[in-house]
């Protein structure tokens, strides 16, 4: 008897889901709703790598080693300081029968879910990897769930572009979501000029909406307004309320319909209620978004608006991003630029 | 020319929101849009109080000689070291021909929303206050803005019983609204035995829900049952989420369509998301909610749940939560328990 989200894969502690569990089971055969994926290559989370090269003074070898014994020991890999993984690309090798989620062998894909729940083992000892950076060339197998995500690695596209659209691929189907329920509606994008801001301005456009991008300084107005993205674009510090409803009433010619919080800097929960109309809905994408900060501030401004915790996953959501992602010249414009950053 | 949400109240610093305002002007003349409250008492915070106890040792003299002195120079009540206020009752005294509110002079009422952000003036030296708890007897006034909440306390319900029913008023008025949205809704209220989930409960069964309570122990389990109030009571950890997520299924006959999380526990976000089916909406109410666990939570789980921050304002929130309160003899009876604890 499989489990959906994997919790036959537990082997300790008893009952958790595969994310808490301190060991997985990462055997290779595979069950009905399973899919197994051979491994071409690692995406070590930032934080991650980080403290292990820091634990190991930047010692390679010794990264590796370190590397391995955690996905040796816990069948999965997540640092047991960090608590943080990361994703894999590889291979479809064999796909259950009654798997959901419409792969089939010999598809490149990435995983959109963490590492830190992946069951993973490696057969190459790592040997193709320095341990000095973050991508970690492997050789194995992982095992993607029932309820799991996987997006095909598109032909046209550099995997890293990929990829970059894939990690803030929840963004602009969560907006165009939530904008299409609106009449003749408004969207203020914070951080319009961002990875996850940019997807989600063309989203919100191509959902009927009249749109403004907000920016930080002057660099990224001009980097907005020449992607053309926007129809209107405006600078404003995103963790002064009244600066930013100023900001957005001004160029919407009142607050904002859904109002979609991309920067990721503490303080910008009052100010994003502030800009948004009554009856209207925020969704914050940023993790630096306080909860109790969002909650009382809406109580307190007496603010009848809708606040949503971005999820990252609603179906579809690669495959609407990559179509954004290609669509829209003033996107990939924007891509480029923090690429090259 | 006021504004709705009080920017011409501030003195210090300039273009803040009365909230972040180090001083407030609460000079009496009220703007047309703004009501006049005449304090018969101010209920602080609870960690306000307590920090100003322990930094007087316990001193009542000084207690109050500390809070004058906060009011007096900030024109508000908001404890400087925890940030936090409380909220007062009073009798309306003036009211401005454009005030949204619907108050009326002579109406005795009590603000929903937090004395940090009320222009506030103390004219009898809190002289019958003796400094040795929350509730502090004042004389004074106090102003509302236009937008701004202020309920009016009911004459058939102690004032305090009234307080704790207003405390908790967003809760049942944005599940009437969220379970409104499905068809023959389920329902899981994790804390059900509590005052918001309890109105929560009656609220989700007056909206056409089938619902499950959860509780943490065997005596909640009795006190919810005993108040009929939820078709189903179930016993759970919210924090292990392959149990909470039994409990619901095995209560509802699969998982609910909204979840409500009245639990304020840390740890509760994965079990809400997995407590509930696809296209479901989890409410967090629980201010102990961690925003990234509940985002990384969802896609983690491959979860396409809409997931919301309570937020605390409704219009009408305040009467729905009475009227439901006055109706279901079951939730006075969990609220006088809860009151005698």
């Amino acid at each position: 008897m499989s489990s959906p989200v994997g919790l036959h894969r537990v082997v300790t502690p008893a009952g958790v889901l595969p994310q808490a569990a301190q060991r997985l089971d990462a055997s290779g055969p595979i069950a009905t709703d399973e899919v197994r994926i051979t491994v071409e290559r690692l995406n070590l989370d930032a934080a991650s790598f980080h403290q292990l090269r820091s634990a190991h003074d930047g010692d390679g070898d010794a990264v590796r080693a370190a590397v391995l014994a955690i996905i040796n020991e816990r069948g999965k890999m997540q640092n047991p300081v960090t608590g943080s993984g990361g994703m894999l690309i590889g291979t479809v090798d064999e796909v259950g029968p009654d798997s959901p989620l419409g792969l089939k062998p010999g598809d490149r894909v990435a995983t959109l879910v963490s590492l830190t729940l992946t069951p993973l083992q490696i057969t190459d000892g790592l040997a193709d990897w320095d341990g000095l950076s973050e991508q970690v060339p492997a050789k194995g197998w992982a095992v993607l769930f029932g309820r799991s995500i996987a997006a095909v690695l598109p032909d046209d596209l550099p995997a890293e572009t990929a990829l970059a659209v894939f990690d803030v691929c929840g963004a602009p189907a969560l907006t165009d979501r939530i904008v299409r329920r609106y009449d003749s509606p408004t969207v203020a994008v914070l951080g319009g000029a961002g990875k996850s801001g940019s997807l989600s301005l063309a989203a919100a456009a191509r959902a009927g909406a009249r749109t403004v991008g907000i920016v930080p300084n002057e660099r990224e107005r001009q980097l907005l307004e020449s992607a053309g993205i926007a129809d209107h674009v405006a600078l404003a510090d995103a963790r002064d309320p009244v600066a930013l409803a100023e900001a957005v009433t001004a160029a919407l010619g009142g607050p904002a319909d859904v109002t979609v919080v991309c920067v990721d800097v503490p303080g910008c929960e009052h100010g994003a209620i502030l800009a948004t109309a009554e009856g209207g809905t925020v969704i914050f994408f940023s993790m630096a978004t306080s909860f109790p900060a969002a909650a009382l501030g809406a109580e307190g401004l007496a603010a009848d608006v809708t606040m949503l915790i971005g999820n990252g996953y609603l179906p579809g959501h690669a495959d609407f991003a990559l179509e954004i992602f290609r669509a829209v010249p003033g996107v990939r414009e924007l891509f480029a630029v923090r690429a090259a950053r």
